[in-house]
């Protein structure tokens, strides 16, 4: 692992210059996105036009079997040693449910676990990011969420890109997501679901940014929250679409999809990897919200390791 | 609407004698069910030899197209009035979200809404609940649940018969719930889950009832809720099916078979209808936990009316 350093741009945005203004009005507004979803024709990958072109229309890509499960073994005993992990509930980098005290996510898990840093360079995963950003990625959060049987508590809609811009100053919409299942992800224990088309609006949400916003958020959101007229129009567009699959299967979506997942009462929990990467011409800036960033465990603007020197 | 009254047994039930004791032990137990499921051959009804051993084996039937969409528009139109009548609001028939002050459900809807009493006395549905049960068969509950978008909550994993056991005094499990959808059921808007083959087996719960507990379980149920032991064991037996269908379409559950249903954030709301038709050889004692029995629009021991004489 290389410790290569891109110092992030210091330099503060004038607000009529944010291409993407949020929690600053008092009624939220849909407005059109800026930026491409597909960064050009760059760099050469595994995705052939269809799947660039359905990328491109709906934000997300679903594929049922892109990891085997038997090198998936090794993350999925990290994944258990992690979540049991006492000394590391007590650390900034673990998020707990309200109510169980069990953990609900640990954040920059490639980090503090090599076998989480090798799935986030898995030459696989990399190769799409790279097509669809259109440049060489870097990490700008890892994070595994354990949504457990009987008492998975949901996560409502959001997009992710409104956080990152508002909150950790993520300049442009060249990010993409990627989620794996560790555990299989059924239709009834409270799967990823997102709302295709959505990722070319820019819903901006109402409400002021407090200080440590963070702390609270992560348990449960309740600024950055999209509106309901909003969501009804986008659903209307776009309907909600809950892709599901087995262990292994791999949910690819765009950085402005907007997307969440109801509870899980059954016995069957739902584990995810969370791999977010961002190009390496996407540096984040100051964030737009004025306040001081968030820590670097959530979103990385220190050390801008490129996949494939992780 | 003819009022033949049939007085209940008021004779109490010696806890030696209790068939399905529950609440008033430390420890949770699985014991075997006592009753049949199929009650007999007594009456001749719609469903074939087929569709009983599945409702024998399962626990449910679904049905995807039982009611079609014409003969629900005056039903749709009346749920739309009901839930938004703010005198009914406050009446003690009516449960109220915690949070949003919605309607969440409104009980013994038969009562007051002739259009409801139709759908309850419905020949198809009663058809089909007469031969389940192999007698004639009268309204025990009747109610809407509304699970409203965007905020909908899980009902939590529960078997009725438990509840209607203990503090209703419904002696044997020979009673039928049949939910009738009024918006779709999705995948993804919450829909009913139910555990196959779990009515073959009793799970005794621990803890013991309080004196009206109904005005707080309706709205969270705490007790009354089966452990997560005994859970787990039934799913790994029989899995978890969430039957969804269109406007229309019905699922029959038997009063012992363990469901629930996830949260629903989606604009989609989910209403669905419930009836419970009971054998009319299967009125109500005294509550099994010695207390006194709840009121009658949850639980109706007054006016055993034959379905078709309703």
């Amino acid at each position: 692992m290389s410790h290569i350093s891109v110092q992030a741009s210091p330099l503060p945005v004038a607000p009529e210059a944010d291409p993407y203004p949020s929690r600053v009005a008092n009624k939220p507004q849909i407005t059109a996105r800026q930026d491409p979803v597909v960064y050009g024709k760059a760099i050469e990958g595994p995705l052939d036009e269809q799947a660039l072109a359905q990328y491109e229309e709906n934000g997300f890509l679903q594929f049922d079997a892109l990891l085997q499960l038997d090198e998936l073994e090794s993350v999925i005993q990290e994944l258990d040693r992690l979540r049991q992990d006492e000394a590391l509930k007590a650390t900034p980098q673990c998020v707990i449910e309200p109510e169980s005290r069990e953990t609900r996510s640990i954040f920059a898990v490639h980090e503090i676990s090599a076998i989480m840093r090798g799935l986030c360079a898995h030459p696989k995963l990399a190769a799409i990011a790279q097509q669809l950003l259109g440049s060489e990625v870097y990490v700008h959060q890892s994070r595994i969420n354990f949504k457990q049987g009987f008492h998975g508590e949901p996560f409502y809609w959001h997009s992710d890109f409104e956080t990152w811009h508002v909150e950790d100053g993520m300049p442009s919409m060249r990010a993409v997501s990627c989620s794996i299942a560790l555990t299989a992800n059924l239709p009834y224990n409270g799967p990823l679901m997102l709302i295709p088309g959505s990722h070319r609006h820019f819903v901006s949400c109402v409400g002021e940014t407090p200080e440590d916003h963070y702390k609270q958020s992560l348990r449960r959101q309740e600024l950055g929250v999209p509106d309901e007229d909003s969501l009804t129009q986008l659903v209307r567009n776009g309907g909600v679409v809950s892709p599901t699959g087995p262990v292994g299967s791999v949910t690819f979506f765009e950085c402005n999809t907007m997307h969440g997942s109801n509870s899980n009462i059954t016995p069957y929990p739902r584990s995810n990897f969370f791999v977010v990467y961002n190009s390496i011409e996407n540096p984040l800036v100051d964030p737009f919200c004025g306040l001081p960033p968030r820590p670097n465990h959530i979103s990385e603007r220190q050390r801008l390791i490129r996949v494939k020197d992780l």
